[in-house]
């Protein structure tokens, strides 16, 4: 099984714990205005993580921490509600995939 | 081949066309400030997004939409600083796979 | 006049324009959310400016520039739902100004 | 002395503390990039309480509240950088105020 696979089980998982059990059971319980905060805050420590590593490349895996953190808090918004990441590898399938549109026709 | 591993070889593929053939050639050569203005952007989007489908389900495709706009920005500052998706998801089995540390403890 | 109230006064007059006739009552007209989006935008650029402001001084005029941008964009957002700077001078007098409460006491 | 000149006093003094003594001399402490989060982080607030002022009028103080916030961060992002929110309203006054250049002209 898919990494991306297993972490939508642990995701979903956390929807039936006590919002003490875990940190997403948390996130679901605070609500979607809560896990939007989390997107902000990893996206903007993604962008300040970005710049440092253009210019200092032992800065590159904090990089990759960052977005890991951005990622897997998109994926707690998706499920929690009720989407997951499969709509959104479908969606860069759609784009990207062998058989889908360029991404050069997509924004042109 | 899965679609991350297809993402990943069109974005390499991207660094050896010239700016105008692609839009992912012309972020690249734009660097990565630029790249990095576009994940500001497409977090904000996500957050504008989500708050709408968390009020009115029929927003969901369009915050499908997105978050993989997000992703794949964020899979394209990676490949421009020779990283790649693949990093991150170590990352993420390293966090939350079969044998990995559970997100619980390594929050709390 | 300060510039706040000068700037207010600039952003109510838009409200009368057409879309094409200037950039504010551009945004106007696209929505708030399209405001919110240039709000994100902005505050990412801050963020970026703000990086290469803290190793380059060289760059802090730029940093004012997007600050700027980042502050007249609130303005807009303001405007358009019937509110305006002075609204945010006024919370920022009740938690700053004398006889206002101090940040320390508020925060902790 | 309006509330912008009082606020720079504040910060200015502020820098003087240790960073036990109150949240902004724990700010200028943790250093630029501690701010920059804080800045990401407001500047979402304000994106999800400005998407919440839209549709519901009762949210509008508290969107008022993410604007000081936001705009009181960059102030103290400003100050940590030896700059001030007069460099910001000078910025503006040479766009916007009499004399100053029109925005729709210097937008298009």
């Amino acid at each position: 099984m898919s990494i991306i696979d297993q972490l939508n089980e642990v995701l979903e998982s956390r929807k039936k714990q006590h919002p003490k059990e875990s940190y997403v059971s948390s996130l679901y319980a605070a609500g979607t205005d809560k896990i939007l905060q989390k997107i902000g805050e990893e996206a903007t420590e993604v962008v300040i993580a970005g710049k440092e590593a253009s210019s200092d490349p032992s800065a590159k895996p904090a990089l990759v921490g960052e977005v890991a953190d951005l990622w897997f808090h998109s994926m707690v918004l998706l499920c929690h509600l009720d989407l997951s990441a499969n709509d959104v590898l479908e969606e860069l399938n759609n784009r990207f995939g062998v058989g889908g549109h360029d991404e050069k026709a997509q924004r042109s």
